[in-house]
């Protein structure tokens, strides 16, 4: 979707090392965007984005217009795979299903061996494995890791919308993950627990802490379905909102 | 789906024109067919159609099994375009999700560069082109001209339920088509009367008709949505039960 940071350069470094040539594609896709979300504000510093992709020597960008992706009669769509159903799926209805048709869209117009996608939208590559498995796309898909700013915040376009004051707040996800995994890792695998301790470091209630929790989870890495005992693999998901803006985390249980 | 008979076999011949090596899938798609309806029963003669194909000379027959194509855990599908809303859309629910699902996951199994379509099934080859058009998937259709036997009968793997009356009440589908035809040929372009007499010709209050009529209508060829005055393009579409046999033909308007 552009408005590119460093966690987008990490994919494309990631996709150098895996293929002899990379394209980007941006689009900010309106089919993912429910009518009350944040598509005419979501940033698009186009120039800025053209300049690094040539910097970063990619082969190709692939940029297309909104009337080229859903021109006038465009009706088809991909009803997403069951992993799409919770968690993102309760809480933005609609955003699967517009997420898995471009996607599905780009698969069939670029058609690459591989396609890298970041962890930080874990439900989201989760959503596009068993898309591409369930409908035979012939790509592979490499999920790369998170790169996170100094101080922990996962890198976001959304980033942009935070003030100095709310990008110290928004350090609460990151530290809530961390705490969950210490939890985790000395023996606690109680999911009641682990989640009640990441709420605590969000700080719902507090002056510091995050203006809204969307969910504070730990669930089954692959389904995102719950468990009542968290094993290695099981992944803690956050969704909380700093001001009016959303941000997601994720860190796998290890 | 198999069962072949001449008009599939036309088709591959059309194939053989326009494309320099032929694959022929036959997959009997659970999918596309609603729980009471005639799955079960849905003729399989594998044996005779291998060594049928094997006789028209195709290079490659997939023939997957039915776990392959839907393995455990298989939950994405394609939402079909709004060709697939009226007429099959209203009285086969689900019909046309399970249709573009499978074709889509064979046009990325097997990535040829056409598929022909017969036009026997008019809806279904609208909501394929339909569907290539708005997910990018790159390959032709080809819709071919429906095969019918001697007396006028389309020729379906379903003709096979049918008795030697049966066959002949069968009949009236392509003679309401022709009639509806000649009316329109002659100047009558008011969709109420060239309804009417192809339910007249349909005979569902006679004992020599066909048992019930499910739609006999004239719509716009592209759309399949209503239309009041006829134009050259529109189509003829009928689907009408012979005992529990259900039948659909069609003819464009010219």
């Amino acid at each position: 979707m552009g408005a590119l940071h460093d966690g987008h350069f990490s994919l494309i470094r990631r996709a150098k090392e895996i293929a002899g040539h990379v394209a980007v594609s941006i689009f900010v896709n309106p089919a993912q965007f429910a009518p009350l979300e944040d598509l005419a504000r979501y940033p698009r510093p186009i120039e800025d984005d053209l300049a690094a992709l040539r910097r970063e020597g990619v082969a190709m960008v692939y940029l297309p217009a909104s009337e080229i992706v859903y021109p006038p009669g465009f009706s088809t769509y991909v009803e997403p795979p069951a992993v799409a159903a919770p968690l993102e799926g309760v809480l933005r209805p609609g955003h699967f299903r517009g997420v898995c048709t471009v996607v599905l869209k780009l698969f069939q117009t670029i058609p690459a061996h591989v396609a890298v996608f970041g962890q930080k939208d874990y439900q989201q590559a989760r959503v596009i494995v068993a898309m591409v498995r369930d409908l035979d796309v012939d790509i592979e898909i490499d999920v790369a890791p998170t790169v996170r700013e100094p101080g922990g915040l996962a890198m976001s376009s959304r980033n942009r919308y935070l003030d100095a004051n709310q990008r110290d707040v928004a350090l609460c996800l990151a530290r809530a993950l961390t705490v969950c995994n210490v939890y985790f890792s000395s023996g606690t695998d109680d999911v009641n627990i682990l989640e009640a301790a990441m709420r605590y470091e969000l700080g719902v209630d507090r002056p510091d802490g995050v203006d809204t929790v969307d969910y504070a989870v730990v669930v089954d890495g692959q389904t995102l379905l719950p468990v009542t005992r968290a094993t290695a693999g099981c992944v803690a998901l956050i969704a909380a909102r700093v001001g009016t803006t959303r941000l997601i985390d994720n860190h796998i249980l290890r």
